[in-house]
C-alpha cells in the first residue's frame, strides 16, 4: 500500500458521497419523500443480515452484504432506472458497464477488481448470493409501497400483474419472501391501493 | 421458524426504516443537506470495506461491517446526539441503552441479542472490530467538512482543538486514519474553514 493507493482509496469514498443524492422512485414509509440509493442500500444490508434463514440455498451472507452495499453505485453516473421503465432497461447494460469502470476504477487496481466482481455477480444473478440479493432488491419496494399507501404504483399506474411479472425473480433466492410479496400484492389489491 | 418469527422480522425491517429520518449534523460533499444516519452507516460500511488495510490490528471485516450497520439504530428513539454537545452526552447512554432494548427487540430472540451484542461491543470500544469501526464513525464527518467548505464546524463555531480532542480516539483504530485526519484539520485551519 503507497501513498498513491490511500488516495485513490480516499478518492472514491468521497466520489460515493454521490449516491446519497441519487433517487429511486419509491418513497419511505414513515415520511413523504423519496428514498436514495445509499440508505436503500444499508436497508438491503439489514435484510439480509435478518433474513438470511429465509434464501432457499445456503448463502455466504457477507458475500451477500457486500454484493448489496455495492450494487447501486453505477447509478451515480447511470441513474436509477425505474422497474417498470422498459425503454430505459434498452440500454441499461452499456451504461451501467460504463459507469461501473469509472467508478471502480477510481480504487487501487485489486479493489476495483474485487468490487467490479462482485457488481457482475449480483447483475448475473446466476450464484445463490446473487440470487438472494436480487430477491430482497425487488421485494423492499413492495413493502415499502405496501406501507405508505402505495405512493410510487398510484403515481405510475402500475397493476397487480406488473408487479408479480417483474418481480417473479424473488422465488429464484427465496421462495418464502416470494410466497410474501404475492401475499402483499393481493392484500393491495384488496385495501384499493393496487390497481388489479 | 415460525410465522410468528417471520412477523417479528417483518416488523423490526419496517421499523428501522425510521433510520432514514434522523438528521445528523454534518451535511453532504456534494449535496447542500443534512446526512442521514441510514445514509452514513452505508457510508461507513463501505469505508470499512475499502480501508480495513489500516486498521492497527487484524480485523473480522465482516464483523465491522455489521457494526457498522447496526450503530446508530439506537437513534431513532434516542436521537442524534453532535459530537460537541457535551450537555447531551450527559444521559446519552442511558437514552440509547432503552432505545436497544426496544428496537432490537422487536426481532426472535436470537437474533435480538446477536444485534444487541454488536452494538454493545461497538459502545464500549474495546475490541479490534469496535477500535476500527469507531475510527470510521469518527473520520467520516471531518472528510465531509473538509470537503463541504466546513459547513458545521463554521454553523457550530468549532475549533480545531475541538476536534483533535474529540477525535483523538480515531488513533486507537488506526494510527494512518489519524495521521490523515489531523493532515486534514490542519488544512482546513489553512484554508480558513475551521478555526485555529
Amino acid at each position: 500500500m503507497n501513498s498513491s493507493d490511500f488516495q485513490k482509496q480516499m478518492e472514491f469514498l468521497i466520489e460515493i458521497d454521490k449516491l446519497k443524492s441519487i433517487q429511486r422512485k419509491t418513497k419511505l414509509i414513515h415520511e413523504d419523500r423519496l428514498e436514495n440509493d445509499a440508505e436503500h442500500s444499508w436497508h438491503l444490508a439489514m435484510m439480509a443480515l435478518v433474513l438470511q434463514g429465509h434464501a432457499n440455498k445456503e448463502v455466504n451472507l457477507f458475500k451477500v452484504i457486500k454484493m448489496l452495499l455495492v450494487h447501486d453505485l453505477v447509478e451515480i453516473d447511470a441513474g436509477d432506472t425505474f422497474a417498470y421503465d422498459e425503454q430505459g432497461h434498452a440500454d441499461k447494460a452499456e451504461r451501467e458497464q460504463k459507469a461501473a469502470e469509472r467508478i471502480f476504477g477510481l480504487l487501487p487496481e485489486e479493489q476495483a477488481k474485487e468490487l467490479m466482481e462482485l457488481w457482475v455477480e449480483f447483475e448475473e444473478r446466476a450464484t445463490p448470493e446473487a440470487a438472494f440479493a436480487s430477491s430482497l432488491d425487488r421485494l423492499q419496494p413492495i413493502i415499502h409501497n405496501y406501507h405508505n399507501d402505495g405512493a410510487s404504483w398510484r403515481q405510475y399506474g402500475i397493476t397487480s400483474g406488473q408487479v408479480l411479472k417483474r418481480n417473479a425473480g424473488i422465488n429464484d433466492g427465496s421462495t418464502k419472501l416470494w410466497s410474501h410479496a404475492q401475499e402483499l400484492v393481493q392484500q393491495a389489491v384488496d385495501k384499493g391501493i393496487l390497481q388489479q
